[in-house]
């Protein structure tokens, strides 16, 4: 309410309680300014009562929900069902306009402002999670692998000449679907075995480079959070031959910005080589629904350059999603979920180590890898071919969801290119395993419960194969279940 | 409840009134029952009540609402903030797989209907509109120009071969860099006049496909709606072009749906000659928010092809949002309100051309554009050099939105490529003019207050160049205000 | 927002359009300043978006809201459950404090303006609908009985000594209750056949104030709306016996809001006689959830006094609800449905009229009840004494809600009080009879479908005594279930 | 879904993740079992997802919610706003009927069974708070004073010579009221001295049963939870009165139900003596928005009396609200409320010793309030005479709310009566003072902000009489502003 009708409200309540009703609102006024003010992620959690006044407020400078508009275009904001409107609190005009997905729409005020501030924030957090010398991103309503896609895209109108992308391998079908989307050929680059570990091979990046030729390279495409045994690619290193070659960089940090290594290795890329874009997952660092991504960088220059690829107007559900969290949760509350995160990777690795030895099997040693762990299977393996598979089943009807089985000896093929060893991210491991991960928003209740339950499993396959009770589901089937990623 | 929770609550109140409301249940399962069925666009609205009956038990059957669940995966569908949850109905995982963004996920079974369910109803809707003959789609969380460069990307592994695209000339920025960003080049087809019209020109793209050669050309990509005094392409003519040179064909039908004239082209189109994909906006179609298209043909392999080349998961929100808004109307509500639109079309056109007439102007005969008109402004720009961009400015500070004013000889640079004339899909249109549409969902009450703004607008231009009052915007900046697409 | 952060918004987006988005809201302001300064309910309803706004500044001015606030009293407004916050909109203080169910809470100025506001708009749609007169009245959060029990305590106050409350027989629990439960004896007055309507006996009232004097009497308790044939009370001429006799006149206005001629016989009562106060059901009138009156009166004193005597808080629940309803449909929307119930009730006696005369029944005259109806029973009677409760059980297992059956000679004790021919107002009326009626809200389909189920039920029963399959309910509790009241 | 659309969408998914969705869902309809089956509060809180498919389900049942029901009575249920319908989960009817608050309506199977479960948990609370003997209760959408009026009024039908009601003073003015309003003449109890304490007269109140007669007197109305320094009455000799002279005895527990102590005498008096029925508050007890109140008793007889004489339906919004929320935290939840509370009763205290130390004053001794406590303001008092009310009109300016000071000598008339040393239970208490309580959901930062305001409101008295601006509130009104109950 303005001035005046809180004068008005004087005249129906006590003035005294009126004046300190308004009062109050500048409290949330207050919050608002400093956000719009600074473009940060509160460092203090916002009421929802707050937020909701705030949303309230962007819906009502959209035209769409303008008192007198008459509308005689082809997108006027009207939405046919009310369910429809209240669930996206009447912001209905998306984000960007036709020439860029970042630009503000004249006849959005309010969605415009939103998109705004989601990346600003969004930057923000960046920031402190590690990145602290990222200076541009933008949030994209396409899910990571499709917003890499759209990197390759905008690369290939800089180096039209380029076909192949250098990609140390990993075993994530959409990863290398990004790339062969975009038209351009993966060269697939095998990664060494360190002890258990499985790193990025530098060597054969680099002689790949002088066999192809750097200009006929539209980037190196690296990746940080992954599935251990793999551990994330030696940015540094990259960074700084795609600095040399004068080669683009693009790491796929899908789930990396819950990490502090993961961020620092991104940080340290770009401080001593080159990094052009890094690429993250909304949902899997956020805790918001999936189809969202965050495209960010060092350059504004080039990360204005993707935004204005796109072709077209776009969702605003995921900024929207992302914007209320990180306003509920505040800076504080985020690095508190980053914190607990951390602490129960620790404590999830003991538990898993302690029931690997009660079982004959053993925690692969995989310190690089800071949120998925992996235990060998050698045993159960040993007992019986389909055991294995079996067990990742029995994992899934269980209801422990995430935790995968890696056989060995599966084939896939992608796009066209066949891998051997799919999933376990070379050709044949040292053995089969069970990868877990401790990611945002674990609690301790997910590890004792997944704990239990696998040693259930285990001794009941270390028995016998058990013929579970209405399961149809065939090995592969059972495989094909548990793949999480 | 389940039937044993339906006995316990016959202990509680009498048995007759819980036996009624067992049978009332029943009603609303009905309904999902035909549903689930036959996978149709219901013909009766349903109430919101049995829409959230239906939406609640979908989100039961994901994994993130399983009670008993423990995740230890990377991507758990956990959610930070209870606002965020509630409006998605805590369906949280997405829709698609790595894979294929049509694909079952193991972990949302819900989720994964709701993807099914959406695709399935939608198909009807397309059916019943007109394209009786297509045989597949899908809902993409992309807007329409991302879709189509989605389109592209996918034909490259058909036709690695090909450069070109072959475009009839529409003015509209996402429509010409859906091709550019897929790394494609659009060969310009400049449209014919006819009449007032501009039509596709078949001779030059016949001459174009001899010219660069068949192979090298990876489709036409034409247009049905759009702005008057433009008019849908010769689809028919095209097709057949198409067919005869084994070219692809991917029409443009953003907001064709809501005409059944457009829908009849397409229809013809594929009857007669080769349409591969046609692909529709979503927001502009349904009235729903921005972000979402439908990617939809005749060959369910070809349209397989387009669905499992998206790299990643995808936002259900797009889907969700048009099956609550289909499932709200119902087959019946959606096909009354494009008779209702079509009305007011043809009461738009009748007010407009008398308004003209008052002001020495004339309404553009273009009959085979079935949503857009135009009305001539020459006595206005006679007037003045300023005048029309003017009455952009003015109409968009009285909340007339949609409304577009061409003003002669705009130059515009897109990814590269600089049009003339550009807005008016030619270089050098007969007289600047002034567009306005009868789209879905438009009431009378538009037409009337469009009609009375513009009237006031053009006397007040009339009398003399007014200096709006507090307005600082200049001639382009008016113009970039009311640019719509 | 507040203009400092439209200014901050201004370097976000382009001004132009904050400053468009900063009308727009001004718009919603101008509504919001309407409503504080007149108090009344508005010409055209409110979007939801402006009712959401208003509901959420009211909120952040409780002190529950308050961001700094601390509390250490022993009702601090705190809530455990986001979902009941929510849902009351996060105003938790309710209306009232300890002496006063309409004073303002220091705590919640918020909730107090919402109480205030709501009285207030009640009291207008109070007088457009016919009692122009009314000078103040207020929401309670009870029903319509316990309401009529709250102004008897208060008069009790006044008239110490009176025992007695005069009372023409209306054949509905709560009516007779209300006097019971407040300490009072109940002079039921018979009513007087006229034709087929039941009417006041005013002979009978003037005597049992002689009889008992006038000062032993606390109030005469009189009815508009009821069930036919029983039809409203004369009011005038009880009204001026009151004013005669120095007696309080309490009328029970049930569901007469929402019919002329009930509003216009208190109107007319109060401008001859005497009426102190009358109570209307905020569900019957207002379509808002079952639980909340609105006391009425001519004189701001005696209406005081009322709100007065409830000791302590009360929620503001219905207070919210029928405010939230009044705005949102606006004066001319709540006109159009009472002129819409008016048009169904022709329509419903019309339809009625003819379906009695197709199975040798008769629709019983009573033109001087404006909503209920009744068509008499009796070739249904005669072919079999069960068939006229079967008939009720019938509609019920039809879902066929609130019509009822009235059999002859039904005993019923209430309070105390055994009643003879006890649902149709007098001892032993001459036929049984169906009631329907024509209530705000009905709609045409309602009336339809509930001829042709009625239709086929007395084809039914007139040709055997059916067998209801699964149906185990006995006529009496066939005739349970069907009473409405 | 049932078993049909289960085995529908099988066909559409894979079935083996569709028989997994089936199994979640019984672990929700699992949990709903429990509850219909046993009637207790959960020992675990419920997801919210849980809860809204138990609402919704409820809702189906409701007559409202039927597909194909056709209404032609005068309460149909319908709602003209969809704020208003979704926000009462489509629950539209109320509770019970007109003759039975707590009776079962035919046409809302699910409202009906929302208010017995409701009722049935509640009933488990205060059994497993401590008054482990109760055997029925009832929600009822009144105040506590409401409800209080309503059990002497059912008194009166059983005792119809009493008039009146002995009651050991507590200076609340609804608790007055509540007697006035039903009728009766109060006889105040003046409470005696012990240390600080103020307690029950026994003494008295025996002198008053011998002076009054027993016949005579409806009942005693005792009191637990009060503002020290006043204490809870002693309700196990007070309960032995009333057996042995055969006084029925209502408690008021206001909001006695948060402190195991207050239970506990409820428990002895109904052990060793006679108490009837005792009354609390949701608001206060459950942390809902305010307007119920909970009447429960240890003769189910007794208790059906009082829910009988309630004329008319009335709302379930408290119902709904307190089932929620205790859903939501489940039997443990509520008990970590409890001992959170009772943990910060013993911080507060601290924090107020040593603050009033610190200033010249004293925490009054007060061992017998579970609750409140207070603090001499004789310092205050001597600095200046307007210094005590000026202190409560800065905390409230200051958002310090629920604090409230106690000046000497304060007058009040409440129903007619008018009381000396209004506040402090007393006629002159020894001392103003200042009282503050720990009730439930009170955090740690609400003592602590408390205590920091207080102490600087304390130090700026103590200098001088400090002049607020903007504050025109005079003493009196100051104190009004800051009087809680």
């Amino acid at each position: 309410m303005n001035s005046e009708n809180f004068g008005l409200s004087e005249k129906i309540v006590s003035s005294s309680y009126v004046r300190q009703g308004l009062q109050a609102r500048r409290g949330h006024e207050q919050l608002i300014r400093v956000l719009l003010e600074q473009g940060k992620c509160p460092e203090e959690a916002w009421d929802e009562s707050t937020i909701e006044l705030f949303l309230n407020e962007l819906a009502v400078m959209d035209s769409n929900n303008f008192l007198g508009n008459c509308g005689v275009g082809e997108r006027e904001g009207r939405v046919a069902s009310s369910l429809v409107a209240r669930r996206h609190y009447r912001l209905i005009h998306g984000i960007g306009r036709s020439g860029d997905i970042a630009a503000v729409q004249p006849k959005a005020a309010g969605s415009s402002l939103l998109n705004k501030i989601a990346n600003s924030v969004v930057l923000d957090v960046l920031k402190f999670t590690g990145v602290r010398s990222a200076s541009s991103c933008f949030v994209v309503p396409m899910a990571t692998g499709m917003s890499l896609t759209l990197c390759f895209l905008t690369l290939r109108h800089r180096r039209p000449e380029a076909r192949y992308i250098l990609w140390p391998r990993i075993d994530q079908k959409s990863c290398f679907k990004s790339m062969a989307t975009a038209g351009f050929e993966p060269v697939v680059i095998e990664n060494v075995l360190e002890g258990d570990e499985l790193r990025t091979n530098l060597q054969e990046v680099e002689r790949k480079i002088e066999e192809l030729g750097a200009k006929n390279i539209l980037c190196v495409h690296s990746t940080t959070s992954c599935f251990a045994p793999r551990v994330p690619d030696r940015l540094e290193e990259l960074a700084v031959l795609c600095a040399k070659h004068d080669i683009p960089h693009i790491v796929n940090n899908a789930y990396g910005v819950q990490s502090s290594k993961c961020m620092h290795l991104i940080q340290q890329g770009a401080r001593v080589g080159r990094i052009d874009a890094f690429v993250q997952s909304l949902d899997k660092n956020f805790m918001v629904p999936v189809g969202g991504a965050i495209i960010a960088g060092f350059d504004e220059v080039f990360i204005k350059e993707i935004s204005q690829i796109y072709p077209g107007r776009a969702s605003a559900s995921p900024s929207l999603d992302v914007l209320i969290t990180l306003l509920s949760l505040g800076a504080s509350g985020y690095k508190k979920l980053l914190s607990e995160r951390k602490e129960l990777y620790g404590h999830l690795a003991q538990e898993l180590k302690a029931l690997a030895e009660r079982h004959g099997e053993r925690l692969l040693h995989t310190p690089h890898n800071p949120i998925s762990l992996a235990m060998s299977l050698n045993c159960l393996q040993a007992h019986s071919d389909k055991a294995v598979t079996q067990l990742g089943s029995m994992l899934f009807t269980r209801q422990v969801s995430g935790a995968r089985v890696i056989p060995l000896g599966v084939e896939q093929t992608v796009s066209g290119h066949t891998f051997h060893g799919f999933m376990s991210h070379t050709d044949a491991y040292q053995c089969p395993y069970l990868n877990v991960a401790s990611a945002i928003g674990i609690t301790k209740d997910d590890v004792t419960l997944c704990m239990k339950r696998l040693e259930k499993c285990l001794k009941s396959l270390g028995k016998e194969v058990p013929v579970e009770k209405n399961d149809s589901t065939s090995p592969r089937e059972g495989l094909e279940d548990q793949t999480v990623p």
